[in-house]
C-alpha cells in the first residue's frame, strides 16, 4: 500500500510541476511577455494545462485511489496522507465526472463570451451579452447535472471554491449579516460625509512602490522566497511554497489604491508561503479555498491596514515620504479618509462597509438564475432593483450595472460570495487571535507583526488544503461561518468614525 | 498519410510547447526568479523535460515515423514536410538509442561533477576534478558506443552539437587555419601594443544599457516580439518565433563588455525571429546549428560591430553618452582599442584574433581523450603545452588553465569547436553578403542594416533547422565549410590596425 501511495504522489507531484509551469507562464505573460508572444503562450498554456488534466482525470489515478481508500480510512483521520488521498479523490471526481466535450464546449463559449462582455460593456448594450450568458447558464446548469444528486443545483458551483460549502450555508449566512449591514448603512448615510481628496492627488510613484515595500517588508513578507512586480491588475501567484510572488499596479493620483492592494496580496502570499514544506508538490498545497484565502488578504488589507493603530506606526514614516501632501493632515483626519464609506455603482472600488452588499446581490442571481426563476432577460432589472434595496443607488446604465464584472463572461458562477465569506472569516479569526495575543493592538502600533503571523502561520496556513473550508473554520474558532463577529466590528468602527 | 503527418505533428507541436515552457522556466531562473524558488524550480524543469522525451521517444513517433518514412521520400526534398519527418527522425533516433539508464546516471553524474569542478577551480586542484572528469569520459565514450558504427569516436559527440558534421572534416579545417593564425598572432606580437585603458574607466550603467538598445534597435531587433534583462552571463533564449529574449550584464568600468555582449545576442535573436512562422512548433524552429548560430552572433558583434564604418555612424553618439570618457579620444583611436589583440589565459575574455586559438586547444584534447590518447591525469600538462604553442604563454596554476570553463564539468565534450566554426561560416557568409549588396559598407556608415538584416532572413534564418549546418552553407556560398575567408579578413583587418 505504501508503494501505491508513493506512486500516486508521483503522479500528483508531476501533475503539480506542470500546474506550477502553467502558473509561471501565467505571471510571465502579466508581467514581462512582449505582445508578440501571446499566441505561442496560448498553445503552451493550452497543453500544460491538458497533460494536467489527463493526468489527473487517468485510469492509472482511479485505480491508485480505488485501491488506497481502505488503507486510508485505517489512517489518522487528520494525517497529511489522509488528506491527501481524500483531496486527490475529490479532484479526481471533478474530474472525471465532467465529459471532455462538455469542457471544450464551455472553454469555447466562455472564450468567445468574453470578447462580447467587453464589447457589451464599452457599447452599454445588455442585449448583445444576453445570448452569450444565457448559453454559459444552461452549460452552467449541465455542469451541475453532472453531480447530481445535489441538495441545491447551485451547490456543485459553490464547491469549485468552497469546498463542502452547501447553498443553504452561505444563505443562512447571508441572510443574517444583510439586513444589519443595511442598517448600518442608513445610519451612516444620515452622518456628515468625510473629505479624503487629500488622497487624490500627485503621489510620486516610486516612493508609493517603495512604501508599501517597506510595509509588507515589515509584516514579514520573505523577500528571498518572493518578489514584487506591476501588472495592470494585481495578483498573487505561486511557482511553490518557496516562490510566491506579489503584483501591484501604482496610480499617480491615488496614494491609497497601490498600498491597500499591496497588504491586500501580501496577505495571500503569507497563506501559500505559510503551508508546511512537506506538503510541497502535493494538492494539499495552498489555500483551504477562496474564502480562506480572502480572510488572509482582508485581514492584512483591513483588519491590520485600516486600523488606527497601524497607522499610529506608519503614519509619521508615510508623511516622511509625503510632506507636500500630507504634512498637514493630522493622522485622525487621514484615519478617517481612508475609512470613508460611501455606497458606489462599483464592486471593486467598494468601501469596507458596502462590499459585501455587491457580492450578496451577485450570489442572488446568481441562484435566481441556476435556479431558473430568474431569466438572464430580466437580468438588468433585478440588478437594478437590487442596487435601489441595497445601496440607495440605481446604476445610470448597464455599464455600470450588470455588466461591469468579468467573471460571467469566463464563466465564473459560484465565485462572488467567497470574497464576503472572506471578510467574515477574517473576523472570526480575528477575535480568537486578540484572546491569544492579549497586547496585539499594542504590538501593531509599535510595528510588531510577528506574533500575528506566527499565529496565522500555526492556525491557518500551514495545513494547506488539508482542511475544508468550514471544518477549519470551526476547528479554529469553535464556530463554523459566522456574520455576528464581522457586524459587531463594522458597527464598532463605524460608529467611532461616524459618531453613530 | 496525411492524417499520420497531422498527429506526428500534433505530438511534435505538444513537444514543442513543453520544451518553450522549460526555456521559459530557465529564463525566469536566470533572470527574476527569488533564491528559495530553486528547489521546486528544478522539480518543475526535471518533469517538463521528462515529458518531452518520453513523449519524443514513445513507440508512437516510433511508428509514425515508420509509416511516413515512405511518404517522405516521394515528397520534393526540399519541402519543409520532408525536412520535418527526417528532423523528427533524427531526434526519435537520438531519444531511442541511449538508455534511460545511461542518461540518468550522467545525469547525476554531471550534476555531482559541476559542484567538483567549481571547488577545484577555486582550490585550484585539478587532482579534486579528476576522477569526475574520468567518470564523464568514460560516460561519453559509452554514449558514442550507443551510435555505432561511426568513423571516428567524436562523431557521435559533435553530431549533437553540428548534425551530419564529421570529426575529420572539423580536424581538417582547422589544421588549414590554426597555422595561419599561429604566424598572425606572432606577427603582432612584434608590433607596438594598443592603449585601451580608456575603455576601462567609470561609465554609467544606465548609459551604457541605453545605448546598447539604441544600436540594436537599429539594427532592427523587434521589441514586440522580444525584451532584454539583466543576467550573470547574458544569453539568448525563446517561447516561440515571437517571443525571442536576450540578456546581458553591464560592467561598472567597461564600456564594451555590455555593448559586445548585446549586439551578440541580438545575432542570435535575429536568428530565432527570422525562423518562418509555419515553422511554429515543430522541430525545424530554431538554428540549423551551434556552429550557424555562432555565425549570426559573431557576424554582428565582430564584422559589424568592430567595424570601422559602424563607428563612423556610432561613435559620435557614443562619445554624446560618455564626453568625459570619450570627449577627446578620437575615433581612430577608439577603434583600435576595441580591436586590441592579446594573447591571454582565458577563453571568455579572448579577441577576435585569439579566440579560436582556445577553440581548437580544447577540440584537440578532447579528441585525444575520446580517442584514449590521452589520459585525464595528463590533461593539465597537455594544456599547458599547447598554450605554450598556440599563444606563447602558460596559465600560472589550472584555475586559469585547464579548469578555466565549466563545459567539460557539464558533459559538453563536442561543443568547443562550434564557437570557432561559426566564426569561419560568419565569413564566408559575408563575401556573399558583400557581393550581393554592394554598398553595404556605406550603409553600415549610415546605419542602414535593413538590407543585411533581410539577406540575412532569406539565406539563413527562415530555413530554421530545415537543412544541415554544412548543406546550408554550401547553399549559401559554393562551398563547405572553410577558413580561408575567415584567414583573408584576420590578416587584412590586423595588417592594417598594427601595420604589418
Amino acid at each position: 500500500m505504501e508503494s501505491k501511495l508513493a506512486q500516486l504522489k508521483a503522479i500528483l507531484a508531476e501533475i503539480a510541476d506542470l500546474n506550477y509551469a502553467s502558473a509561471l507562464l501565467g505571471w510571465d505573460q502579466q508581467t514581462y511577455m512582449p505582445p508578440g508572444g501571446v499566441m505561442a503562450r496560448s498553445h503552451q498554456l493550452a497543453t500544460l494545462n491538458r497533460l494536467a488534466h489527463v493526468r489527473m482525470a487517468s485510469d492509472e489515478v482511479g485505480k491508485l485511489l480505488d485501491a488506497l481508500e481502505p488503507y486510508a480510512s485505517q489512517l489518522d483521520h487528520d494525517s497529511d496522507d489522509a488528506r491527501l488521498i481524500k483531496v486527490a479523490q475529490r479532484q479526481y471526481n471533478k474530474r472525471t465526472k465532467v465529459p471532455g466535450e462538455w469542457v471544450a464546449k464551455f472553454a469555447q463559449t466562455t472564450s468567445a463570451a468574453h470578447s462580447v462582455w467587453a464589447e457589451a460593456r464599452a457599447k452599454n448594450d445588455f442585449a448583445l451579452f444576453r445570448p452569450s450568458l444565457e448559453k454559459i447558464m444552461d452549460l452552467r446548469r449541465q455542469y451541475a447535472s453532472f453531480f447530481e444528486p445535489y441538495d441545491h443545483v447551485y451547490d456543485p458551483l459553490l464547491d469549485d471554491f468552497e469546498p463542502g460549502l452547501k447553498t443553504a450555508e452561505v444563505k443562512a449566512i447571508f441572510d443574517a449579516l444583510r439586513p444589519q449591514q443595511v442598517a448600518l448603512l442608513q445610519a451612516i448615510s444620515e452622518r456628515p460625509q468625510i473629505d479624503d481628496s487629500f488622497l487624490f492627488q500627485p503621489y510620486d510613484e516610486k516612493k508609493q512602490w517603495d512604501f508599501g515595500v517597506e510595509v509588507i517588508t515589515k509584516f514579514g513578507y520573505n523577500w528571498k522566497n518572493g518578489r514584487q512586480d506591476t501588472t495592470a491588475h494585481p495578483f498573487t501567484t505561486n511557482f511553490g511554497i518557496q516562490d510566491v510572488r506579489i503584483t501591484t499596479r501604482v496610480l499617480p493620483n491615488n496614494v491609497a489604491s497601490a498600498l491597500f492592494s499591496t497588504m491586500h496580496e501580501c496577505g495571500h502570499a503569507f497563506y501559500e508561503m505559510g503551508v508546511k514544506l512537506d506538503l510541497e508538490r502535493t494538492p494539499l498545497a495552498g489555500g483551504a479555498s477562496f474564502a480562506i484565502h480572502e480572510s488572509q488578504s482582508r485581514m492584512w488589507e483591513n483588519l491590520v491596514g485600516r486600523s488606527f493603530p497601524f497607522w499610529e506606526y506608519f503614519y509619521p514614516r508615510l508623511q516622511e515620504y509625503f510632506p507636500a501632501q500630507l504634512g498637514n493632515v493630522d493622522l485622525d483626519r487621514f484615519y478617517r479618509a481612508i475609512n470613508k464609506v460611501e455606497p458606489s455603482l462599483i464592486r471593486v472600488e467598494a468601501d469596507e462597509a458596502t462590499y459585501n452588499m455587491h457580492v450578496m446581490l451577485r450570489l442572488e442571481l446568481e441562484i435566481a438564475l441556476m435556479e431558473g426563476s430568474l431569466a438572464v432577460k430580466d437580468l438588468p432589472e433585478a440588478w437594478n432593483a437590487r442596487m435601489q434595496d441595497y445601496l440607495g443607488l440605481v446604476p445610470p446604465d448597464d455599464s455600470r450595472g450588470v455588466l461591469q464584472d468579468v467573471h460571467w463572461s469566463s464563466g465564473y458562477i459560484g465565485y462572488f460570495s467567497t470574497y464576503a465569506l472572506g471578510n467574515l472569516v477574517s473576523l472570526q479569526l480575528w477575535e480568537c487571535i486578540q484572546k491569544d495575543i492579549p497586547d496585539l493592538t499594542s504590538q501593531i502600533r509599535n510595528g510588531e507583526f510577528s506574533a500575528l503571523l506566527g499565529w496565522l502561520i500555526e492556525k491557518v496556513h500551514q495545513h494547506g488544503v488539508k482542511f475544508e473550508p468550514q471544518e477549519l473554520v470551526k476547528r479554529i474558532t469553535g464556530s463554523t461561518i459566522d456574520s455576528a463577529p464581522y457586524v459587531k466590528y463594522l458597527n464598532q468602527k463605524y460608529g467611532e468614525i461616524y459618531g453613530l
